[in-house]
Parts: C-alpha cells; structure tokens; sequence
C-alpha cells in the first residue's frame, strides 16, 4: 500500500491508509493507548488498546490504519484499528527526549547529538527557513539577470583579507581554504557582468563567540556595470525582500517587513549615534547594537546600512568614496548584527597595482588578470547566512540554526 | 541614461540608446570602421568612419548612439553616431583573442588565463550550462519535497571512503576535507526524509586524468522510506529529466532525451556484455565505454543504470541485495562514462555494527547516533555535475567545463 503523509490523512477519512514515520510519543492510559507518529510534514495520531512494548521512541513505524474523524485529534483526524511495523527499533532510551515544546538539553548536548536533536520541530524549523532563504536569494537574484557559479575553496595564497586561514597541505605544496569567493565572483563579472555563489567558506577563528563559526555558508554576489555602492545597495535591498517573501511561502514563518528603501548612515555619523570616540576604525558589537535601536527607533526599520567604512579598514580591492579617507564600503545590520559586508570595488588595473604598493604581485597573478584585460565598475556583497537566521528566529547562538557547525572546538559529528 | 544590453537594441530602432560591455573586436576598413561591443546578452554592431586608437581589444566602453536598422547586422540593428566612453583600457595585447569561434590557445594556457578565457562564449556558455543543470536539479528535486542541506566541509576522521583526502591543520589537530556529504545527507535523513545539497567535494587524485579533480561540484540527495535502490533510480531519472528540461529552457541547448525508463543490466551481466572476465570486481572505463555503446544500439539510450556492484568494492555502508554478494548499488553511465553513484544503504544501527566489524567505532560514534535513534529504509545518489555537462557538450576534459579547475598540478588562479 502507498504510504501516505500525516497532512494527507483528513483527505482519506474513513478509508484504510497507511502511513510510516518516528514514534514521537507513546501515552497508555487505563483503557487506550496514544501513538503519535512523526514524519517530514507534521503529526499522526494512532489509537490503540494497549501500546506495545517495542514502539519506543524514535523507531521508524509503518502503521496500516482506518482514519476516523476526532474533533479532538490534531488535523481532526485518527488512526484506529491499526496493523503496525517495526522499520527500525531504537533499543536505547534517548539521551532526550524530542516530544516536548523545547529541547530540555542544553546547546552542547544537542550539539554533541545533533543525529537526534536536529529531529526536534523546533530546530528543523529553523534550518528549513535556512533552505528557504536560500532558495529566495537565487530566485531573487536570477530575476536580474545574475548566473550562479561554483569557485575553488582551496587556494594558493592566504592573500585575500585579513580573516585566519586554515592551511592545508595540496600535493605536497601549501594550500589554503578559501575566506570567501572574492576574488573569483569578481573575476565572473568579466564573464557574465552579474554572478552569485552559495557556499561554503572557512575563517580559522580563534575566538569562541555566539556569531563566529569556521565554516558557515556564504550567500555572495557580485554586479558589474554600476555607478557605485548604492546600485549595490538596491540590488541587495531586493534581494532581501526576495528571501523573506520565499521563506513565509515556503515555511509559514513571517519575517519583518524590508523598507522600501532601507536607511543608510554614514560610518562618521554612525560613530556619533553610537556614541564612540570619532577615531574609531570600526563598529564594536555594541556600537552595532546601538544602531540597530537607533534605525528602529528612528525609521521602524530593522534593517540599517552603515557606508563609508574607512579605508584602512577595508580590504586593498575596496574602491575609494570621494572623500578618499573613507570607502565605497558598506556593512548592513539587522536587528543590531553585520549580517552582510559589501562595496564597490577598484575595477582598473592600475589602481590595483597601487593598493598593493610594496607587496609583490605574483600571488595575485590570476586575479590581476582579470583587471589587465578589462573590468567595468563592480560591486557586491556575501550575507552570512546562519547569522541571518539566527537574528530572524531569535537564535542568540548561530549554532541554533547550523545543522553541524564548525567551531574553535568542535569538529564533529 | 540607462544602460540597456544588446539583446534590446531591435526594440529601440531609431532611438538613442546606452550599451556598455567589451571590445570584442575592431575591424577599420577603407572609409568605416566596425566595433563589435560584446556583453552579457550577446553582441552589438557599432559604426564609426574611424576607430579610435584607445579602442583596444578587451577594453570595457560604454556607448551612446543610434540605433539604425541594417538588415545585415546582427539582429537586424547597428549603432550609428556613436559617443564611446572607456571605462577601462586595456594596455597590453590579449595573450588570446576572443572573437574567433573556437579559442586558438591550447587547454594550458586556457587555464592559466582562466579571467580572459572564460570571457570566450563557448567557454561561458558550458558554465551556463552547468548553472542550468544545478537549477533543474533543485527545482526537481523541490517538487519531490527535498530540502536543501549545508554539511560540513572539515571533518575529524578520513572514514568515509577509499578516496585520498586532504589533511588540514584545524586549530592545531588534524581535519580532512570532507570526500562527499555521505554521512551527514544520511543523518537529515532522519530529519527531513528527504534532503539534496549541492557543494564542493575533495578528492587528493593522486592521478591526472581528463575526467579528475581535486575539487568538483556534487549534487547530492538522499531519500528515506525506499524499498530497495529501485525507488532510488526511479526519483534520480526525473531529476535528470528535470535538469534537462531546465537547461533548455535557459540556454537554448537541447540534451538528448531521458528514457521513461532508463536501461538497468546486472554487474554481472555488464561484465559479460563488456567482455571482462567474469570475476572483475569493478568496471574499467573502457567497459564503461562498451556498455555505452551497447545502451545505444539495444536501447536507444545514451544512459544505462548499473546495478548490483560486489560487495567488496563498495563502502561500508552499502545494502547488499538479496544474494549477499552483490549490493543494491548503482552507477549510471552517460554516453559512456560514470555520473552518479547510487544505492540503498543500511539502516539498522545493528547491520553496521556488523559492517564495522573490527574497527574501533570511536570515529563513527556522531553518524552512528543516527542509527541507533531510529533510521528509515533510505538511499540517494551523488552526480558529478562536471563530468555530466562535459558529456553533454562533448567536452574530452572536464577542465573545459570547470571555471577554475583544481588538479595534481594546478591551485592557481
């Protein structure tokens, strides 16, 4: 018999259907016995006399039921009169239990089981969101017109910023995980003028925080043919809004509404909202924070763009604004986090020679190729995706919404 | 004024328009100059009595003129008039020119100017291709309710299979660069029932081949609630029917058709056809290569479904069939080469256990936990998204379908 999913089983009242899944939950009260079985889309509830003793929780069912109407069941429908089969039995108590509203285990236990804690609804919600965003990003991005591309995460020179490589040993030779896809979606806007990548990148951290992880997953993108880093800006803007929409189609779940336009300070400004001294190279967490209130407050935004990073701060293939102390550089907050970094970047060859004064140019051969032969005005950005999640869902630890993250500590399961 | 790309030209005839984009070539005949601007859409044909000196092949223009209906130009349309603003010169000549059908350059160099090569439109084309394929495969995939998955990268043990690994330096003890998602694809199974991820593998190819590399693309999906591999090549032929689809419809390139049912023969059967002697417990390419041609001639197939690979040539966790010998996986040859890899898998935390038989089971501990809490019948595939599109195109080296190919002797650009 075809087996069915927990969702369909209304449409089937009154007939003989079967279903199969996790035994969620087994309750004997005095004269009847409650099966809930879980599966991919959601719940099924199964009446018997008397439950028997090998459906303990976590093995994989096969139930061949009646389903029959109940007011009281969950989707107004039972199973009764089941014929049930054991897949697989779990023959050791689980080190948690998965039925309650919240995982009683604290992050690490789950972690160190993420088999199993990954299972609670609560957690594969958040990386079903994950999946969503991400489908969002590409549809929002192949509607204008950017072409995906795959790039190498292994390198020949810890060159590109100043983020903590791991070294790795290639044939004998060093080589290095890739930060991110920088030099090569730049390289792609000589080819297709506007690309994306979703992927992985590494950043050897040696600080064990709420919002660092050594791998996380890099929604990059990179537009040729701009006036500078406000058409960036936009694009990104749209994108945004392109994710969120996807993820309440997908999952239900309804982020906050992304501004039209979203507002932008200035960094010297930022500084001043923030109350930091006016020499500061860089946002501090708390000055980000700040931020954040000061955008809800000011504008009900919950989204807020700080331009004009300074230069010194800035990787060398940032493009300079006007005011040549400050950059076309951009970071975006929401709810007070960086969740995305982006700018427009030098496009002329010589002006890559000059940012790279004093430093010998054979590392950034393959690179420098791309502007030798002809670059137009460019920009981009990469959104952190797991820190996206975790502010949406209200995760306080980007490990909440990481499958199997990659930490200073942890490098399994 | 706004930009607009060469494929708009025609619907703008008579009006004066902005195109940007690369000098393609430059042809200054007796009394008229043609410049060929080359961007992301296509082509446009500019006139001029002159051509500037500037104007030097691989520059990046943009260009304000007219446009003037001219039945032997591309599209039917020309530029007249022209104003040219160079937003990049290039200052040395290409070590390859662009604009001759095929490039002239060998492979090699192809390869160490890979920022100017891919610009060629045949080499970009083959990615585009590549970027289809990979939307058709989520978008099949979506429709058969997988989620997409991000799994680790580094990982603690080189356990997963035969393949040479990379080893890394992670925070001062040993990682690897993980050889496929197999472990963790499996562990969402317990989560999703039905996962895909696409993403970078890692394979230290000891061996220089026209069909290896250190790093390639692999679209992976793993589905729980099977039967046996059968459920598994069935979901796998409307995913390759799916892609196909997609790649025609975004790039214009017809693959040849998917059969309803693609053609299955035994290992052992295959052996025979092939002319191999009977106790081979692998397929050799040039087997690979007759059981191709024979997919064709009996079946009017350019695929044929291998099923049923010994035991002892695949990984540990492969469900054997019903005669203990061979297993229930798959490989499925295109025109003559392995794809994808398939199978049913075990399921029973008992069956691998045994599986493991004296091995320590130390390194397995965090993939084994998902066995033992409960695991459907499952199985999934793994396609090799470089080596598909090379057969597709008709490429002899994947290298011609990968942007930035890592291999034996090449990390660079």
């Amino acid at each position: 018999m075809q087996r069915i999913l927990s969702t369909e089983l209304a449409a089937h009242e009154g007939e003989k259907v079967t279903i199969a899944g996790w035994v969620h939950r087994v309750r004997q009260l005095k004269k009847v016995a409650f099966l809930i079985v879980r599966d991919a889309a959601g719940f099924s509830q199964v009446i018997m006399t008397e439950a028997p003793e090998q459906l303990t929780e976590g093995s994989v069912v096969e139930v061949t039921a009646t389903v029959t109407a109940n007011e009281q069941a969950p989707g107004g429908v039972e199973l009764t009169g089941p014929e049930i089969a054991i897949l697989s039995r779990v023959d050791v108590p689980l080190p948690f239990e998965l039925h309650r509203p919240a995982l009683s285990a604290g992050l690490p236990a789950q972690l160190d089981h993420a088999a199993l804690a990954l299972r609670h609804p609560a957690r594969a919600r958040n990386l079903r969101i994950a999946a969503a965003a991400t489908a969002g990003f590409r549809k929002a991005l192949e509607a204008q017109r950017f072409i995906e591309i795959q790039t190498p995460k292994i390198v020949e020179s810890a060159t590109e910023s100043g983020a903590n490589v791991f070294k790795l040993d290639y044939f004998g030779r060093p080589g290095y995980l890739a930060q991110s896809p920088q030099f090569y979606k730049q390289l792609m806007v000589g080819v297709f003028e506007r690309v994306f990548e979703v992927g992985p990148v590494f950043r050897a951290e040696p600080s064990d925080t709420a919002r660092h992880l050594a791998q996380y997953t890099s929604l990059d993108a990179e537009m040729g043919f701009i006036t500078d880093h406000r058409d960036v800006m936009a694009a990104l803007r749209d994108t945004l809004a392109g994710m969120f929409e996807e993820i309440t189609t997908r999952t239900g779940f309804v982020p906050p509404p992304v501004p039209a336009e979203i507002p932008a300070v200035h960094f010297a400004e930022a500084l001043r909202i923030a109350g930091a001294p006016a020499d500061e190279p860089d946002l501090a967490p708390a000055h980000e924070r700040a931020l954040g209130e000061w955008a809800l407050r000011e504008h009900g935004s919950e989204f807020v763009y700080v331009t004009g990073y300074p230069m010194r701060k800035r990787p060398f293939y940032t493009h300079p604004s006007a005011d040549p102390r400050y950059s076309n550089g951009f970071d975006l907050l929401f709810r007070g986090l960086e969740i995305v970094t982006g700018g427009q970047r030098l496009h002329r060859y010589d002006d890559y020679v000059k940012a790279l004064e004093g430093e010998s140019l054979e590392p950034y051969r393959g690179y420098l190729d791309g502007f030798r032969y002809g670059m137009p005005p460019h920009g981009g950005w990469a959104i952190g995706l797991e820190r996206l999640v975790a502010r949406l869902v209200g995760a306080a630890n980007v490990r909440e919404v990481t499958a199997f993250p990659r930490d200073l500590q942890r490098l399994a399961p």
